[in-house]
C-alpha cells in the first residue's frame, strides 16, 4: 500500500538547497532575485499524445523537465527550480523511480530543484504537468517580438532525428533499426539548451526553441515581430542520421519536424563573432541559416536560389475541432 | 477549425498587468519582489477524480484557480500571478469560454493574471494543472512546521458543506434537492482564504489548507511539527446545511470531508484577540477548535470530554496500489 504522501516522499522529494523551501508544505518557497524578473512556463505532457505509453520512464522523466528547461533556455533564463504535477492510472513503484531518476538527473545537471509537486491519480492516461521557474535580468531576456529586419537567424544543434525517430517508432517510416538507434537519443532525450540561451542574453535579439517545427516556431518570432524571413535550405544543419533519406523526408523533418528542442534565435549581422562565441562557450554548435526581413511570410531558398514550393505544415495539437 | 494558438489567444490570453510578460512567449516574465520570496504551488484536476464530467464549466474555472490560490492562503503569501494547463478530449467552444470566464473572474479577485499556459489534447480525461505565484517575506511565511505546544488550534469558515455536496451528488447520500442546492456552492466555487492568509502572515505560527480533511491535513502540521493536538468537537464550526444530517454524517463532514479549503492554522493563545482583528479585517469568521499538545497524535473530545472513538479516515489517491 503506497499513500499518494509516501509516492512523492519516496520518489520526488529530495532535500531543498540551502534558503529554499521545498516538498511538503503548502508551498514551496525560494527567494526572489534582486533586480531579476522570474520567468516561468509550463508544459503538459499526455501519453498518446506527446510519448509513446511503453516510453522507458527514465528518459520521460528526462524529457518532462527538458521541454520546460527549453523554454527558459528560449527565454535566455537560469533555471532556479520547478514543480511537478503526475497523474497515473496507477502507482507501478519501478516505473516512478526511473522516472524520477531521469527527472532528477537532469534537474541537477541544470541546477533546477524539484520544489513542489501534486500527484493524483486518472482512469486512463497518464499526464505530466511540469512548470519551471528561472530567472533573468529584464533587459537581456530574448523575447519572441524582438526580431529585426537584416537580423540574422541561427539555429543551435542539428535538426530532424527527432522527427524521423518520431516517424519511425509511429510506422509512418519504413522499419530502420540502424536508423531509429541513431536518432531515438534526439526524441526521447532532447539536451536543453540551458547555457546557451543564457550566453546569448543581452546578445541575441529574440528567441524560441523549437518544439513544433523550424517554420512553425520561427513563424511564432516573425509574427510577434511583425516580421519575415529568408531561408537557405542548403544551410541548415541536418542531422546526420537523417541524411540519406528521401529529399522529401528529409525537408519535413528540418522545416517541419517538432521535438528538436534546439534554439532558433536572430542577431544582429555584425554580431557574429559574438554569437560563435557564446556558442562555444555553451559547448553548442550553431549554424546560421537566413535573414529577417521586412516583407512577411517565410520564403525558403534551394540550392538554386529559387523558392521552394512545398513546405511542411506545423504541428497542432487541435487540427479541427 | 481552430489550433491550439487560437484557443489560447481567444479564451485565456489577456493582456499582462504592466511590467509583467504574458501568455504568448517561451516563458511569462514577472519581476522579483525586492526582499521578498516566491511561494509557489502546483495542482492537478482530473475528471471524474477531482469533479463530475458535467460539472458547470464556470464553477470548474474558478475551482481550478481556488484550490492553487488556497495553498498561497495557506502560506500567508499575497498572489502574484498563475499559469494554466489544459489537456482537453475536445475543444468545445461554449466549454472553453465558460471555463476560462470563471477562472478569470477568481484570477481578477485576487490580483492574480493568468501569464502563461499550455494546451493540448488528450484522448479520454480532462486535465486541469495550475501552477500560482505569490509573494511572502520569508520570515512571516505559514509553515506546516512551526507549531508549538500549546497554540491554540483555529479553523476558518463553517466545515461539511462541500463533503455532504459531494456525497450528495455521488449518490452516497440520499437525494435531498434543498440540502444540495445549500451546499453545492462551497464544493464548486470555494473562496480561498487569501486575505485572511495574508493577515495570519507573521502572527499565526503554522497553517495549512483543508483540502483533504480536517483531521489528515491537520496530521501534516503535526507530522512536520512533531507534536499531537487535542480538539474540541463540540466547538466545531459546523455548516448550517450540514446540520440536522445524522450525527456520524456530520461527523464525517467535518472532521472528514475534503474539499473545504478553509484555513486551519496555530497561534500563540496570548495572541487569541490579534487572530480575531486579523479574521475581521479579512471578512472571515474564524474559530478556536483545540490545543497543539507536545504528545503525538490527535484526540477528538465530545461534548462530555471523552475521546471520539470512531473518527473519520482521511482521503487518500492512491489508497490501495
Amino acid at each position: 500500500m503506497a499513500s499518494e504522501f509516501d509516492l512523492i516522499a519516496r520518489f520526488f522529494a529530495r532535500p531543498a538547497p540551502a534558503g529554499m523551501l521545498g516538498v511538503g508544505d503548502d508551498c514551496a518557497m525560494f527567494p526572489a532575485p534582486a533586480g531579476m524578473h522570474i520567468a516561468t512556463s509550463t508544459d503538459m505532457l499526455i501519453q498518446g499524445r506527446h510519448f509513446f505509453p511503453d516510453v522507458d520512464p527514465h528518459a520521460l522523466g528526462h524529457k518532462a523537465l527538458a521541454v520546460n528547461l527549453s523554454d527558459l533556455a528560449a527565454m535566455g533564463a537560469m533555471p532556479i527550480g520547478c514543480v511537478l504535477g503526475l497523474a497515473l492510472p496507477q502507482a507501478d513503484e519501478s516505473w516512478l523511480a526511473a522516472f524520477a531518476q531521469g527527472f532528477h538527473e537532469l534537474a541537477g545537471a541544470h541546477g533546477c530543484p524539484l520544489i513542489g509537486g501534486d500527484t493524483t491519480r486518472s482512469a486512463h492516461e497518464l499526464a505530466i504537468s511540469v512548470t519551471v521557474f528561472g530567472a533573468v535580468e529584464p533587459g537581456r531576456a530574448l523575447r519572441r517580438d524582438a526580431a529585426r529586419a537584416g537580423d540574422q537567424i541561427w539555429v543551435s544543434g542539428a535538426l530532424g532525428a527527432a522527427d524521423v525517430a518520431y516517424r519511425l517508432l509511429d510506422g509512418q517510416l519504413p522499419a530502420d533499426d540502424a536508423r531509429l538507434a541513431a536518432t531515438r537519443t534526439a526524441l526521447e532525450r532532447p539536451q536543453p539548451r540551458v547555457a546557451l540561451g543564457q550566453a546569448l542574453a543581452g546578445l541575441a535579439h529574440a528567441a524560441i526553441d523549437i518544439s513544433d517545427g523550424l517554420l512553425q516556431d520561427l513563424g511564432h518570432i516573425l509574427r510577434a515581430s511583425g516580421a519575415g524571413a529568408r531561408l537557405d535550405y542548403a544551410a541548415m544543419p541536418v542531422a546526420a542520421p537523417v541524411q540519406g533519406l528521401p529529399a522529401e523526408t528529409v525537408l519535413q523533418a528540418v522545416l517541419g519536424g517538432g521535438d528538436a528542442y534546439e534554439l532558433c534565435f536572430t542577431a544582429a549581422p555584425a554580431d557574429r563573432g559574438r554569437v560563435l562565441d557564446a556558442a562555444a562557450r555553451a559547448g553548442v554548435p550553431v549554424t546560421a541559416i537566413g535573414f529577417i526581413e521586412s516583407q512577411p511570410g517565410i520564403v525558403v531558398l534551394d540550392a538554386d536560389g529559387l523558392p521552394l514550393r512545398e513546405l511542411p505544415r506545423g504541428f497542432d495539437h487541435f487540427p479541427v475541432s
